[in-house]
């Protein structure tokens, strides 16, 4: 059950309060319930704002947690001056010191994504999205040589929503290859890969988890059976280890940690820029 | 050209650090040379941290900014000692508030995404993500009773990349469907879609950018063509109005601020939970 209310409130999407005031909250323990507010963008807005954290706060008794990303400095007063919650001004906080150190006025434009949508990065973001989408699956082998990488890994080890998160996050062709049982058969990697060996990367798991993923799918299907499991692993890791391919295991790990471990492995450039 | 040097240090992925940090830069006008620092995560990886932000400091003669949301206090005190950049330590300035407001202490575990990868609401999301693309541009009509929403528009609006967002960011089981030359000739929605109109999202586009777009795909083509484009977006339009279905123009809007509209019209009670 919760006791207090975490607002968060933006003159934009509120997904970077969000995200960022999660990151914090998650150093409690606590179940706070959550309100997301975007799109604050007026005085009037800010106002019915200012009711709704107070009527929340009056009903729970205790000081609803405010965190804001407002750029606009006329909806910031209004909630700093008739706000009776805790309020964490996540850019003021920032850009009041970064102001003196930099030596330059912030020019308070709302919106960390304004005018991105003609963007040559926001441009790139989409092709890769389209790009990973077309070589989902091993697809397609037409235009492999575009990809910067490409994932290989047995059915259901992680590899599509792995692609579709680094194209969409971090710009990334990602195309994604499955190893299959003929593959092991063969004891080579399928022969689309071989002229791109040096883009593959290898994602696997333990077979014991990827027996549950796979009973969601099909259940009690030879498919997801824990044997049938622990032999693709066996062998895709084997293959994995003789031909010379990164790889890494998506058990524990989340979209986000898997993602950034590959971006760092196969193209550390793309962390500075 | 950059004159200084900003770094995200995390000891998880870094997305939180970067994320939020870029918000706050692009409040100057300036383009500063980024560098991602990620898992770092031990005391000598945080010596290293502090030599190459020192020696950066150096060549470019001025101090570096960086943001930090590290955890690990042994890691943060480092580089809290050594570092000559202006340091910006995003989660203890607002930790420490929130520990004497919450009367608790913070617990200091690394990471805003471990464990999630067993958690419910990571499962739904991986779900979500299987869903919007077994159900990208109308590939399947099988389960569309079990989708939170289905966008609707013309060929290269929008809709893919915001189906594929919405389910990775917020868990939504989007599909969505294309509409056609066909559908206009008979000036009705796709039959497969008649049962679900109240899940129905519209995106339409300006024709000229539409027409921009699809050049880049087909030049040349009629498909391409300003005066197809604009029939299109017209017939489009006409056919969501009188649908009553519910729009909005991907024109300036990136998928974030798409895709954040439409949850607020579709599943306001995601916004609070």
């Amino acid at each position: 059950m919760h006791t207090r209310t975490v607002f968060f409130i933006s003159d934009g999407t509120g997904i970077t309060a969000e995200t960022f005031g999660n990151a914090i909250l998650a150093q409690f323990d606590m179940k706070p319930r959550h309100v997301r507010l975007p799109f604050i963008d007026t005085v009037d807005k800010a106002h019915q704002v200012v009711r709704q954290i107070n009527h929340t706060g009056d009903i729970e008794g205790r000081k609803p947690i405010v965190f804001t990303t407002l750029v606009n400095m006329e909806v910031l007063a209004v909630i700093q001056e008739g706000c009776q919650g805790m309020l964490l001004d996540m850019f003021g906080t920032f850009v009041h010191p970064l102001e003196k150190e930099l030596g330059i006025k912030s020019h308070h434009r709302v919106g960390r994504f304004s005018d991105v949508s003609k963007s040559q990065e926001y441009h790139d973001r989409i092709e890769a999205i389209n790009f990973s989408l077309a070589h989902d699956d091993g697809q397609s082998n037409r235009d492999l040589e575009g990809a910067d990488v490409i994932l290989v890994g047995v059915s259901r080890s992680g590899k599509t929503p792995t692609s579709l998160y680094l194209a969409m996050q971090h710009g990334l062709k990602a195309a994604n290859y499955p190893l299959i049982p003929e593959d092991f058969e063969r004891r080579q990697l399928p022969p689309a890969l071989m002229p791109h060996r040096k883009k593959l990367f290898g994602l696997t798991i333990h077979p014991e988890r990827l027996s549950e993923i796979r009973n969601e799918r099909r259940p009690n299907s030879r498919y997801a059976s824990l044997e049938n499991c622990r032999a693709e692993v066996n062998e895709a890791e084997a293959m994995m280890r003789r031909s010379g391919i990164r790889w890494l295991s998506s058990t524990t790990k989340s979209i986000e940690e898997i993602a950034t471990t590959i971006l760092q492995e196969v193209r550390p450039e793309r962390l500075v820029y």
